[in-house]
């Protein structure tokens, strides 16, 4: 218990990070982002992007910001923006924002509890990260949907962990299960302990925010450890639209932010609903929003990496349903990444989500084409693993097809590996007009690594597939879930981490991934 | 019959038209195309693309093609390539290819039945075209796949013509029941009949033109009138890979190109097959291929409207499995649209095929990653509605919900709409922040317009969808194939027409579109 013992102190040492105003010591603009060597589409103009910041600076100056924080009062009131304490407005003078967002930093990275899965955007866009916080899951075993549990996340954290295409777990569901006072570490000590990958996620209060750290500090064997190399990263949604900073995760930005713990928000803004019905009304509010929390971020410490991290929609109104799937989706995403770009800070947010409750042709194609409008567009970072049913419902067989679409993704941002012997002009003229290429050296050399290979996505012809089963992608996905969940699963950490966490969490639930039986998949599934 | 005796002048009128060289006029680069006016995602840079051009002027000087049509042997020879009598090799001297290439028109014209679906490229990109030729078909009722007859296609062209996101029909199927002589006839007449979209066919030989171009005449009334609107675009692979140009293909490629009659071409390397298995070498070949033709259709005829039209792949050597899904796909389509922006013609191809043998989670993400890829990097043209199984298995449901992915992207391209306006600026100072738009009346009015309104994708609450069936996106497709197959055709051609086509072809297949019963489908599916 040595090692406990400092983790006692860990909370409180945090704590004792004085919530003061940092003076900015460099505004000068970094140049780390690797974002000019790529090129991107664009749905904007150079001069469109311009006045788009430029309508936001008009509304958070002259509309200004419901923040019903009072530390989040305080700080901007002392960093110039002009707070009226009747109506709990704050505006933004737009020096004040020129000045912080002129030294938003260029990167933010996610750290593994193993240093191989560390990433850094833009450098390793894209950036994959599950879907989370789903109160819903898809039975495995039964095909029902019922509520989660923190065993359904330890499994869920076992196969994220095994799906390469998979750059951080952010815990895809709540826990049911959780006992009192153990909302957030219910979640987070399956996720930590299945899956070596960077853990994202959440956190209620205060209370919550220090069972995270300690628990982080548990694993890594000591504060300074974990400070060293911080593998949970927290995410907030502050800013609830049109233009309100709420109580609790604004104060778990702040809490984070002053502790220089990794974190970042993201702006939900939904059209119709809680911003104008036009892609260009919801992007200029999205955009202040995004200004506001960032802004905020940098007050409460200077240098703060962030993401511009983004789940912009527009409501079909036909029934006020809410339509993350939809191709405006993707299109707003094209637009925030743009406008990232323009602040020179990494970009992305939940890209590729679906409205069909079912892994379906709907669910691929919703996905597929935001996924693809993201990366083009330049987006760094996408949420995508494993969700239906707009964000609602997890399910495993989605988590395994995700993968593959991630793949996919990284595929295409190789490109084509531009050189003069990749045009392989000798070889044409060797197979010679009507010849071959499938006995070429070539051929052999690079047929693992030419083209993506699929283990989903089936090509065979129609006999063998049919004599595999006749399965749709669903099914395979399916049973590859089942294979994963069979393995032991590399990541699990030591006993003796394992019983130093336990003993400092009493009644902590189990947090072990058990492999799928017949039967109804979970113990706790008695809905 | 009086208009009938001008159309049997008809074949032998067009045939009047002699083989010969036709001088050059115009050299000067057109200004018709917008590509200027666009944005586009791009893989390769501006030097890189000289360079594959560069390359590919080296394989077609060097290497040649091997021509097996006579014709175009003599038509190469005559316009200053070096033919080789003993092999029938074709080189390609690369003033030449730079000649005719400077001189490739910037547009292509689709023309429709009706005025009003004529679709000129790149102007009213993207236009959708059907998957074409496919010699299976999931049959509607029964779900089992069999061969395609006429009365399928029938059925085909009634949906296409009713479904507004497709642009053109291209024949989505063979028809095994077509009479000796009728192969071509026995598809085009029950698309011509129940579609007034432009329909796109290929033709076998002369015989088969002819035959066509009677079709045509008599549908439109006269010889005239069908030349002023040739609704039927002719469409051939004259180059079978690698570098090599067919007898047959070729044969009607320079026949439709000397009449006039609109026509292209599209390249179908096959990397570790027929073009090494490197993305670059295949598109080196693939481009190098694609001059080759072009510049023969502007020596058979100069001047003559073209698109270049791909469907590059990289085979997946695991099995030597044709991979027409695999992102790779994708990215060689965005290559080959900024080649063809290089070379100022509009472009486009086989974009958003599939190897999933059902409509499931991979044909649609397979779908979307693909067109997203090609609309972004440029494509005008993407043939995608219906296919299953690498082309060649129809789908009814399939054609449906690409109809959706044709109204996402046609969405897509409309873009941000960018107005001061739009930015609803009022309407969120209005709103004020922790307000709502869900009252505004902007939102009441924009609600049919700010986004695309699916009918097939759902987005309803689970209950809602459960209590509609919890039916998957397939099943809702195949429900509203039955809805509009139960409707009148409003495109079906006047009874005097009908009568007119029947007397001019002995023993034609019926055409015309049945509802679907609760049996077999078709009434000639006795596989």
């Amino acid at each position: 218990m040595r090692q406990g013992q400092g983790v006692f102190q860990f909370a409180a040492s945090f704590d004792s990070i004085p919530l003061r105003s940092i003076p900015l010591k460099m505004l000068t603009r970094h140049t780390l982002g690797n974002h000019e060597q790529m090129t991107h589409f664009e749905l904007l103009t150079a001069e469109q992007v311009n006045e788009i910041h430029a309508a936001s600076l008009e509304i958070l100056e002259n509309v200004g910001l419901l923040v019903r924080n009072e530390n989040a009062r305080a700080l901007f009131a002392r960093h110039g923006c002009r707070v009226d304490n009747a109506t709990n407005i704050v505006k933004f003078p737009r020096a004040v924002v020129e000045q912080y967002r002129a030294a938003f930093p260029p990167t933010f990275t996610f750290h593994g509890r193993d240093p191989k899965y560390d990433r850094t955007i833009p450098r390793d866009r894209p950036v994959i990260v599950t879907g989370s916080s789903a109160p819903d899951l898809v039975d495995p075993v039964t095909g029902q949907v019922r509520r989660a549990y923190s065993d359904d996340i330890a499994r869920i954290a076992h196969l994220i962990n095994a799906l390469p295409g998979y750059d951080v777990f952010s815990i895809s569901t709540l826990a049911e299960d959780a006992p009192p006072g153990y909302h957030t570490i219910a979640r987070l000590y399956p996720s930590v302990k299945n899956c070596v990958k960077p853990v994202r996620c959440n956190a209620l209060n205060a209370d919550d925010a220090e069972k995270i750290l300690r628990l982080g500090a548990l694993v890594a064997g000591s504060e300074t450890a974990y400070r060293a190399r911080p593998f949970i990263t927290g995410h907030f949604c502050p800013v609830v639209s049109p233009l309100t900073m709420d109580v609790d995760s604004t104060e778990m930005l702040i809490y984070f932010t002053a502790r220089q713990l990794p974190n970042y928000a993201t702006i939900v803004p939904n059209g119709g609903m809680s911003s104008p019905l036009t892609l260009l009304g919801t992007l200029a509010q999205g955009n202040a929003e995004f200004l506001a929390w960032a802004t905020l971020a940098q007050m409460a410490h200077p240098e703060t990496p962030l993401i511009y991290s983004s789940l912009s929609t527009l409501a079909d109104m036909r029934r006020g349903n809410y339509a993350p799937g939809a191709i405006e989706t993707g299109m707003l995403h094209i637009a925030h990444a743009q406008m990232a770009r323009f602040y020179n800070v990494p970009s992305g947010g939940y890209i590729g989500l679906t409205n069909s409750k079912l892994n379906d042709a709907q669910a691929g194609y919703e996905c597929g084409m935001s996924v693809v409008a993201g990366l083009l567009g330049g987006a760094d970072m996408f949420n995508l693993g494993g969700l239906l049913d707009a964000l609602t419902t997890f399910d495993f067989g989605k988590a395994v097809t995700d993968n593959e679409i991630a793949l996919m993704l990284k595929r295409l941002q190789r490109g084509f590996e531009f050189s003069r012997e990749n045009m392989s002009l000798d070889l044409i003229a060797e197979a010679k007009p009507g010849g071959t290429f499938m006995d070429k050296p070539q051929t052999l050399d690079l047929m693992k690594t030419a083209l993506f290979l699929p283990d989903i996505a089936d090509r065979n012809v129609r006999d063998r597939w049919q004599k595999q089963g006749a399965l749709d992608a669903q099914a395979r996905a399916l049973k590859r879930v089942r294979e994963i969940l069979a393995r032991d699963n590399p990541a699990v950490f030591s006993p003796e981490v394992d019983a130093r966490v336990r003993a400092a969490f009493a009644g902590l639930v189990k947090g072990d991934s058990v492999p799928l039986n017949s039967q109804q998949s979970t113990v706790n599934s008695q809905r």
